[in-house]
């Protein structure tokens, strides 16, 4: 358990109209983008309280503790707001892959 | 105009509740992340056809080539798309400031 202490608390956020924030994850050591995925409250709360990326799945409509089931862990190194405080940025510790294709970053397939 | 060529069209694309899709710009030489924006398809095919990132502003309902008005523009690098086509990953070359505050990145305020 990390209890993590947040400056600004959930009510502080602009969410998008699902009621979510966007957080894009960053490896903190390459600085490799690895994945967008969203929080809702609850989401916020239990990363900030676990220390571990925990998301909302919106395809699964369930909180998601990345890494239970596969080990693939995001220990929280830092979090970020932006401007207007409507996404997250967050540096971690991933262990393994972050995408569930076993890539290392879920950004792999160039558009150009 | 650079009218590059994208592998994918946007209706390959998994569009977000607004019908449009989140795009994490980040600076291609440093790997800083810059700014979280949207695009709809209007602002893909202009970003493709300028080579120079065009979202749609949501605060201002109008189609958005950064930097327009502020010189800050962002020259398409390279586009990725992620592992479920809902998110794409655009490295950059900024001009200035990515930020209306007129930091260089828009996430400048730690929560932790």
């Amino acid at each position: 358990m990390e209890n993590l202490k947040s400056k600004l608390s959930w009510s502080d956020f602009k969410l998008n109209s699902d009621g979510m924030v966007p957080v894009i994850v960053q490896d903190y050591k390459t600085d490799q983008v690895l994945m967008l995925a969203y929080m809702n409250e609850e989401a916020y709360e239990t990363t900030l309280k676990l220390g571990k990326m925990t998301y909302w799945s919106r395809s699964r409509n369930e909180l998601w503790t990345k890494g239970l089931t596969s080990g693939h862990v995001q220990y929280v190194k830092s979090l970020t707001i932006d401007c207007d405080n409507d996404t997250i940025l967050a540096k971690v510790e991933q262990v393994g892959a972050a995408c569930h294709t076993g890539n290392r970053t879920c950004f792999f397939t160039p558009l150009l």
